[in-house]
Order: structure tokens, then sequence, then C-alpha cells
């Protein structure tokens, strides 16, 4: 099992790469909720998310074991394709990026802009598969959360806003593959065995929670499309799952609830979120209904990136007409 | 004519009370464009906008001359009224703002939350009527641009940019009734005279523009609907024009124009920003296209209040697909 130091280790080796975001909080939010919530803004990390922290550490973590290879190959939709081609031209080193086809243009610009090559694929599964193929003639898969250098890289924006602000009672993080969540759990209870760690996900795309209740990884067949899309992960891996078991709590969140609170969080935040970034407000909002005295949380942002038609999607509705705390989703 | 001193007295006055705002960059933004261009995220200011600056210097001079009345009053549909009612709720006085009833709840609703009595009226001339009435009742009326103490209290977020970054060859200002615009002239000007001031107006409501054109104010009978909800002003002020008129330039931004650069700037600097920001870097590209030297320019984002119309007026077409630079407004 990975300790805090490994933790610490990363942040050591990856910090002149990346940015020290900032920790931002809303007055009208936390007098609407009655208790202090701290947001580590992840979005105004390189390459708009979390991202760029594993997948920088994965390759300066290579390089520190002699080990850099010329190319790294990735499958990714998401930030994680991003992070891992701005991280191979801060190494000077070739990416190739395997995307299924229906990947929205501005995030396979972005993906370019970062001087990666990138393969459209019909499908995910032909995305990681060709991916695999390129790994095998010489090229390094950075995976995109089934890796400790990946998790402590994630661990790290916890870590670091762990020193930003004191005396945090709870820490709550989106859950995808698990990566962000494991690194923040090593990170949190290292610091502080009294810190509780909680993960939110998208109930239609809850396959780490039923994971954690039959203590048995649980596969989707296919990609269940939540709007939270870095969260739509076919199933955790064995390594991550071992840390999510020993969370404090996981909620699994409505997509009604997501956009709600995506919408607060652009609106009182004034950054730029994507919907999987309101997984872990959304939760913290379940667990502090429930706390008798005023408790300080800690919310990962994830990220940024949302093209067109997430925009769309997040506000199909207006939420803000509903105060935050009034939202009654099963209404 | 106010000078460098009046703008440097306004910022050790509201120190206290405002943020210090970040000046954040976008790297894909400056090699799309060639240029440096740093930006000062009012957005993140108290209230969401710069025009807690103008309010709080108001107040706070208020009270220095030792004439701090027990109520204010101002009349807006915009930042200025939630600005308002956020000073005076810092210096335990009462606030009534005189909105339109066509004002969004979300707009009513902030500024109720920061203390203020909101008193809805039919049209916007009625709820300036009705503001002067309570003036003469004993309240003071807070205006939201002709005024000195506003005017400096605007100016300093370009005193502080200034301070936060070096070498900036020219600032960029959206301009409403001009108090951001004067504010910022002085400030730039005074710290030197080579640094550049330029505005940017929607072409639509192109009242200051004209206005510096015929050095003569130009008025418009009813409020011009730009979606640049911040630059919907009738007029400037001879107060303001005397300053706008020194500018080195004045930029007309069209609506399809002002879109287009707020998707981009919320897309690559992952702040919610709102749509009359975009106008200061309109205004620059259309300056640094101009320029064969690569040149560092500062643009003060006005801020970050927009109801869901605004978003989804904002996103009615998928700007993202054309590059920054790339867009031929005119096609």
């Amino acid at each position: 099992m990975l300790a805090l130091g490994d933790i610490e280790a990363a942040a050591k080796r990856i910090k002149p790469l990346i940015n020290r975001t900032s920790v931002v909080s809303s007055s009208r939010l936390n007098e609407y909720l009655g208790h202090s919530l701290f947001f580590k803004a992840e979005c105004m990390q390189k390459v708009g998310a979390f991202k760029a922290r594993g997948a920088s550490n994965a390759l300066a973590w290579l390089k520190e074991q002699g080990k850099l290879p010329k190319k790294v190959v990735a499958f990714s939709s998401g930030n994680h394709a991003q992070a891992v081609a701005w991280a191979a031209s801060r190494f000077g080193m070739q990416s190739e990026i395997f995307m299924p086809e229906n990947v929205s243009k501005v995030k396979k610009q972005a993906t370019e802009s970062y001087g990666a090559k990138v393969v459209l694929c019909k499908t995910r599964q032909e995305a990681e598969e060709k991916a695999r193929i390129a790994a095998e003639k010489g090229a390094v898969l950075i995976p995109p959360y089934d890796n400790d250098q990946i998790i402590c890289g994630q661990g790290t924006a916890c870590l670091e806003a762990l020193s930003q602000v004191r005396d945090i009672d709870a820490v709550f993080a989106p859950c995808g593959g698990g990566g962000l969540l494991s690194g923040t759990l090593i990170a949190a209870k290292g610091i502080s065995k009294s810190i509780k760690v909680f993960g939110g996900e998208p109930a239609i795309a809850n396959d780490a929670a039923k994971s954690i209740r039959a203590n048995k990884i649980f596969k989707w067949k296919s990609m269940p499309m939540t709007i939270a899309d870095g969260a739509r992960t076919l199933a955790v891996s064995e390594r991550t799952l071992q840390y999510l078991k020993k969370l404090d709590g996981f909620y699994e969140i409505s997509e009604e609830e997501i956009k709600y609170w995506t919408q607060w969080m652009c609106h009182l935040l004034k950054l730029h979120c994507e919907p999987t970034s309101a997984l872990g407000l959304a939760a913290a909002y379940h667990w502090l209904k429930g706390q008798k005295a005023r408790k300080n949380v800690l919310i990962i942002i994830s990220g940024g990136n949302m093209d067109k038609k997430t925009v769309d999607e997040v506000w199909d509705r207006d939420y803000l007409i509903i105060e935050p705390g009034k939202f009654n989703p099963s209404a």
C-alpha cells in the first residue's frame, strides 16, 4: 500500500512542472449551508484538470528511474489525454493519443495543441487496444488510474490543499477510476487519521459504489453516459478498490444534482467548473446536512474542460432560481 | 482632473474590504495570438465584479469625511446594485436598491443576500427617479459611474494589476458609463505615460464611441440590448467623457465577437466570465493584430455574474471550433 511519503515524493517531483492552484471559497455558499467549504481549484491546473499531476508524476518518476522512453501513448477522450500530451511535451518526448472518433473537436484540438499525435478510433475499446499494441512496440503506456505513480500524482492536490487550509474535518473528491480518490485518501489519512474522506459518483455510473458494496469489481458493458464525463469509466481497478474500501463514505449523485451544483459552483466561485467537479460538492452537501457542529470541508474541483455540448447540458434548466440547500431532486 | 494619487488613496482606503484578485494568463492563448496577455480576474472580486471597488471607496470616503449616512440608495439591474448592497452591509448601513422588475431572480436574490431592501420598478427610468426621491429624503445616492470616488475605486483594479505584472505595453477595459475606463486611464498613465490605454464597447451600444467622436454626449432613448449587460448604459457623463477623450484608441465590438471571446475566455482561463469582460479581450485582439513586436497587454475582466439566460445567449453557437485569432465575424 502507498503511504503519505509516496505522495510527498510525488509533490517534490512535479513541483517545477505544475501550478500551485488556489483554494477558494464563497461566503454566500457558506452562509447558505452553515459550514465552511474550501475548494481546491484544479480547473486552474495545467491542462485545466488535476490529471496534469498524475501524468507529470508518472513521467518524472520514469526519468528518475532512468527509464524515460522516447515516446508515450495513452487512450482517453478526456482530461487524461491532454495531461499525457502536455507532460510528454514538457519532457521533450513524443506522444500518441488514441481517442474515440466521437471526441469533440475542442478536446482533440487541445490535445494536439500540446504536441500530441492524435489517432481517432471507432470506439473506446479500439482506442485502448491500439494503445496497447503501440506500447508493445516500445512506447510506454500511461494508464489513467491503474498505476501507483498516477495515484501519487493525483494525491498531491489534497496534500497541497491541506497545507493551504487548516483544520479540515473532511475531504470530498469525485470518483471515476478512483485514482484521485485513492491519492486523496492516502494524503489525508497520512496527515491525520481524524480527517474523513468521502467520494462522490454519478448514480447512473455507480460502478465504484457497487464494487465497494460487493468487495468485487463491477464492470459496465458500455460507457455510462453521465454528464460527469470524468466519471465515465467502465470499472475501477483492484489497485484503486483497495483504497476506495477504506473511505468514510460514498455518495451516489443524480444527474439533476450534478447539474444543479455545477451551475452554483460556476455562479458562486466564478470558476469554469466541469460537471465532474460537482460530485464532490454534492457529496459534501449530503454529509453536511447530518452534521450538527460547524464543519470545515475541502472539496477537490476536478477540472474545467467543457465543450459547448456539455455547457448546454449543464444549463438545460435554470437551477439558480433554487437556493443552495433548498433543492429536492426527488421532487 | 483626478490623478494617480487619488487612485492610490482609494486603494489604501478599500484594502481591508476587497480581494486582491489574481492576474491570470493562458499559455495556449498566448501561443495562438503571439503576444503575452494578462487578465485581472475581477470576477473573483467581492460580489463577483470590479464594482465592489468603486462602491466601497465611495462609502469609505464618506466615512473619512465624517459624512457616513444611515442609508444609501442606488438604481441598477446589474453589478453596481450588488456592490452598493454589499458595501453598505460592510459599513453597517441600510441600503435600498431600485431595480427594474424584469431583473432576473438570481440578481435580485444576490442583492438581497447582501442585506439590501430591493424595490422593483416598472422601468429603469422609474428606478432612477425613485432612487433620486429617496435620496432627497436623507439617504445618499451612490451613482454607478458619474462620481469621482467611484472612478477612483474602479481605477484600483488597474493600479493593483500593474503592481502584479511588469512591463505592460497596453491596458484594455470595457466601457459602460466609463467609470472603470476613466479610473484605468488615470492609474495607467499616472504610472507611466508610455502605457497605452484602450477601451472596448459593444458596436450596438456605441454611445461612448459616438460621444468621443463628436466630443459631445450621445444618449440612447432606450437601453441598447447588447449581450454585454454591463455596457447597457444610456450615456457616459461629462465627468467620464473628459477621460475617455484621452484614450489611445477605442474599439467597437460586434455581438458575435463578444460571444466568441467570452467562450474562449471561459474555456482557456477557466473563469466564469460575463460577456462584458470579453470587450477588453476583443479590443486587445484588434490592436495586437497590428503590432509587429511581441507585446504585453493587461486586460481587466469586469466580472462573472451571469444568469441562465445570459449563459444560453453566450453559448448559442459553438465558437470553440474556431481557434483564437481565426474568427472572421464579417464572414
